[in-house]
């Protein structure tokens, strides 16, 4: 399989962005924008038929007139136009293009959709799109969205990195991810896929070192022999997250609709995804809620979880949420543990799992808590429930979790449910690495996922 | 049935707070200063054995020197001293008491509590509790939460009536509700339900012209008869949602050390749940989720949905799941509307369902949509997906929805996912009575609720 190298395209030392525009409604005046607002520290071109400069940027008529190597062209010129265009490129030795333009495939221009294809072979030039938003990485700076930061949050730099055919989705969740507090690693947005596909930028990520795991959007799938020999060599590395749109009649005629997207029969995709290690999400706060958890946690031993909570009905909850994953169980103390716990809990605390350690719970009950069952070898996994609205849970608390959280060596995650005083927790224990969630249900989901990946990690290599 | 009156515990004209403490750390200090801050305008009184003044209120040694017609007395001493402190209330002809002392059943001091009971019965005192939050009604401005307001936010006034077993479970949703635009009726937090419960409660909210919406977190229900009796009559008149503990062994047997709840099997808790119209939750979410639209939206004439976005994906992910609902089914556009459509939308806009009117949508494009779709007699209920990362999406478009939810006789909710710019006009929207989802299958659900409930409304009562 031929890879197409995408590093130009998202590592690029100098952008020219094709249709850049003095009009602040224009796309080409928002990417613009967005480039210098940013801090991208390359070398920036702006191409139009009747500027000599916008925003302060030199202006060229044609992409021909630049005399620098391009590393990455971003096109958002109308569809008509954007053939030639891309073929100015091509002559002028330009490296990858993004098209962010629509009006092909999408709407029936087939036929225009296939010249830009033919253009992009010709000069072997990697062309993502048309119809997309394009890519996005926070540490080199490129950003081709076409959406401006106050409707956008960008996310921080972090390890996660987000495919994505529809652009839509993608700056939902973008806007998402930007109030998680993991970050990302890229963002692509490849729309109709015309040119690269998902198999391309999954043969880019899997040998990306920032990329700790990959969530996608899929619409539909092109090459199905060669996405399935992709992912049986990326899962064995890294975990990739997946959210099949089509699932039903109604959305795979939508999805046709949309990017032209041969949907398929949703059972015969998701068995194959399972089969090579894929984790299935199935709504789009599962790609954040598993994210977080499969980048930051350990692989664990087993799938018996301990519950330390300071509130007895999410604790309650919780059980419920392990006894329904029909994967998972509520781990048993051992008698060395009940034995230490009575030492150090008061009289109102039962010795049983969930472990409630009652509403007044302060960081040093979480402490001395978390001191005796992370020595217990019946436990594999820790979820803790910290309600921030009980009088003894504050920073303090949070900051004990967290120091607990780095000499850990087996899974441990964070149930905290609640408004503003909540978040802010959330944010400061997520910075730190600890992946917080605001439901039991997504909560147990995130580490059965992750004892799923687990196992599939550990049994041999599945045959095609 | 008889039935306890519950009006002097949650409009109360003057309270007592029993176990008032000069101490910032102590419950009755929290309590005490959350009425003073919490502007209520009734008479306060404190109750404490060594002090003559706590927080510029007097206080007495003993509720029986106070001087007044008391109409609820909250109580926090230790639990050895409650049994005492109660008849006392009794003695003093209290109306009602709230007992947020824990220590009783719980932890197995069963003959403790009995003693309340059968004090609470001697003289007639509905009594809430004990091992309870107590009450919250935003409009009286009772507020027994010994939790202070920087924790935990107070909701606004509302129509949607909260009753919990767990004090937990109670003021995380609670914190939630807070971030929601709806508002609350009452708060009520039982506790290990030794006197009063959730019949009683049920029973109360029932002739509550101030409830339009009941949500229930419960462990155990201790009279299954009665329960039933008040739910059939209850759910022909206002929606009951239920998200019920214990559903797994697991749950069962947590849920029995938390509120020395027998929780009973759930299946049959389930069948019978659904038999007399509740709505039945799966998790703390599903509250919120449910209430609002359950609230807000008149009954749909039937099941079939229209979507309107600007964001093609996000179309295909809720047509999806509309499919995997198996009850609603996506709309069919009339020939008329197509007609009508094709005269004002832009060429690029496929004349189907979803009814995808594409990026650069503004607020008169959404309103062209919604003038045209609200006279096809083929659409039962709309969702409108708003994506605000996108160009045309702003505080103009929101208004524009709220403006044709003001004139609409059929269901209509919004799918907005996004982060701050997004929350903004969420709250905007739903204060405006306009219910707002942050997720495909959070919208589809609470639409496939609201139909389930108005096809029950609609059958002839079932019998017992």
């Amino acid at each position: 399989m031929k890879k197409m190298d995408l590093k130009p395209m998202l590592k690029p030392a100098s952008v020219a962005i094709i249709g850049a525009s003095r009009d602040p409604d224009k796309v080409g005046h928002v990417i613009l924008q967005n480039y210098l607002n940013g801090g991208y520290p390359g070398r920036i071109y702006a191409v139009n038929k009747s500027a000599t400069e916008i925003l302060g940027v030199k202006s060229y008529v044609s992409v021909l007139d630049i005399k620098d190597t391009l590393d990455l062209a971003v096109i958002c010129v109308p569809a008509a136009f954007v053939p030639d265009v891309l073929d100015e490129c091509g002559r002028a030795k330009v490296k990858t293009a993004v098209v962010v333009s629509g009006g092909f495939a999408e709407i029936g221009a087939q036929e225009l959709q296939d010249r830009l294809v033919a253009i992009a072979n010709k000069y072997n030039m990697p062309t993502l799109g048309p119809n997309c938003l394009g890519v996005m990485d926070p540490r080199s700076r490129v950003d081709t969205l076409f959406l401006p930061t106050y409707k956008l949050s960008r996310p921080s730099v972090g390890g996660v990195s987000f495919v994505c055919q529809s652009g839509a989705v993608g700056s939902t969740v973008l806007d998402l991810i930007s109030g998680e507090g993991f970050g990302l690693s890229k963002f692509i947005s490849y729309g109709n896929a015309a040119h690269v596909d998902e198999v391309d930028i999954l043969n880019y990520l899997m040998d990306d070192p920032e990329t700790k795991v990959i969530i996608m959007y899929i619409e539909g799938i092109k090459r199905g022999k060669e996405f399935i020999e992709v992912a049986k060599k990326i899962t064995k590395t890294k975990p990739v997250i997946v959210l099949k749109a089509g699932r039903t009649s109604a959305g795979q005629a939508a999805a046709h609709s949309h990017t032209a997207a041969l949907a398929g029969n949703y059972e015969s995709h998701e068995a194959v995804f399972r089969q090579f290690g894929f984790t299935i999400a199935d709504d789009l706060s599962d790609l954040l809620n598993y994210a977080k958890t499969l980048e930051s946690e350990p692989m664990p031993k087993g799938g018996r979880v301990a519950i330390i909570t300071n509130g007895g009905g999410t604790g309650v909850l919780t059980a419920d949420a392990i006894g329904l994953s029909g994967l998972l169980q509520l781990a048993d103390l051992s008698e060395k543990s009940k034995t230490d716990l009575k030492k150090v809990m008061p009289p109102l605390v039962n010795l049983r799992m969930p472990l409630d350690i009652v509403g007044d719970a302060d960081e040093k009950r979480y402490g001395d808590a978390l001191d005796i069952l992370s020595k217990d070898d019946g436990i594999d996994m820790f979820i803790v429930i910290m309600l921030f609205q009980t009088p003894g849970a504050d920073s303090r608390s949070a900051a004990k979790l967290i120091s607990f959280k780095e000499r850990m060596d087996k899974p441990m995650i964070v149930l905290s449910i609640g408004s503003e005083y909540t978040r802010m927790h959330r944010i400061m224990m997520e910075s730190a690495g600890l992946p917080v969630y605001d439901s039991p249900s997504a909560a147990v989901r995130s580490l059965t996922e992750l004892f799923k990946y687990s196992n599939y990690r550990n049994r041999p290599t599945p045959k095609t």
